[in-house]
């Protein structure tokens, strides 16, 4: 299947499908139609068949969607069969949050180490995973193949830490901390700036 | 000034012009073009007079955009110059980071009150707020013109909290749980879905 003219706007969506078709999996339905996922998700059924056209088409006519079937493919899809190891970098308040969710786990993110520079935090224990000093982490990231780094640390220190990363081989960066990364091309950046949410619900507000 | 018309693209964006140019406020620069915000950004020029227009067009022809100005006109638009109210209702890692996040506070959101159905977070002070248990909930929200809530509580319970506080009267919703909330039209949520974010990591890695 060739994904590459999948638009990032489709790309968007397809979490929040994945996340209905485990749920009505979950609660024993096989199949559905897009105008019963459209009232579920209220999103147009014209909108729901074109997303998943994209993805070879897998509903029939007069039989609809089989939703184990498009579940495990849009999975596929977004990289969820494969495992992932990652490192989380900063182990304050969010960094525990994040290393304590299971359901990552269960997606295949897998947590292998936590860093921190604050002698207090280091030693901590966050679930199975002691939270290592910092000067540990590239030997860490070489030895242990890890592919994804969580960084929920300062902006002041973030671009730092994320060149090394990028050093130390790092595909892809998730990032907590409120900076744009400056990283090559071939590395993926998947921004989550909280205070930016806080600000478009407060213009929704005013608005 | 008529916003009514400023579509949801242009909205996602504004905070991060808002954090650049409050950025290069700090550093002392008074004023920039569009061409030197575009190199900085990463953004085409065009597109940032094309953005910026939307609010009256705050640049000069050979002059470019006063920073303080613009940076204090984005801030009223994202209705930074008002204050909120909010209630953190999930006393958990999430709850505690997003109480302890000072930056929030600067811009005018002012956590109330904690809540937490788990008794032994129940009176753990958290900055200068102690967790309340959920019964005193309803009762604070009303007496103490709470206008936003953020739930950082599993999904299970996101949708029944979310109807009291409907009920209560809140008027917007900053939601972490993993489920879609039912609200009337006129309450506002903003969702921050984690396990999407990352699964979009995912799918970047994999392409």
């Amino acid at each position: 299947m060739d994904n590459i003219n999948i638009s990032q706007a489709v790309i968007q969506r397809l979490p929040r499908y994945y996340r209905y078709l485990g749920e009505l999996n979950d609660e024993g339905v096989s199949r559905i139609s897009s105008r019963e996922l459209s009232e579920l998700m209220h999103v147009t059924a014209s909108q729901i068949r074109a997303d998943l056209n994209h993805f070879g088409g897998f509903g029939q006519v007069g039989y609809g969607y089989n939703v184990r079937n498009l579940y495990d493919e849009i999975g596929k899809i977004l990289g969820l069969d494969e495992n992932h190891k990652l490192v989380v970098i900063g182990a304050g308040h969010l960094g525990q949050a994040l290393s304590n969710y299971v359901n990552f786990e269960r997606r295949g993110f897998h947590i292998m180490g936590i860093f921190d520079i604050d002698p207090d935090l280091v030693g901590k224990k966050i679930r199975d995973v002691y939270v290592s000093p910092m000067n540990e982490l590239e030997s860490f990231i070489r030895n242990n193949d890890v592919d994804i780094a969580v960084l929920t640390i300062p902006k002041t220190s973030a671009v730092e830490v994320a060149k090394t990363l990028v050093n130390c081989g790092i595909k892809a960066i998730w990032n907590f901390a409120h900076v744009d990364l400056p990283v090559p091309y071939d590395v993926i950046v998947e921004n989550v700036h909280l205070s930016e949410s806080l600000m478009r619900l407060s213009y929704n507000i005013k608005r």
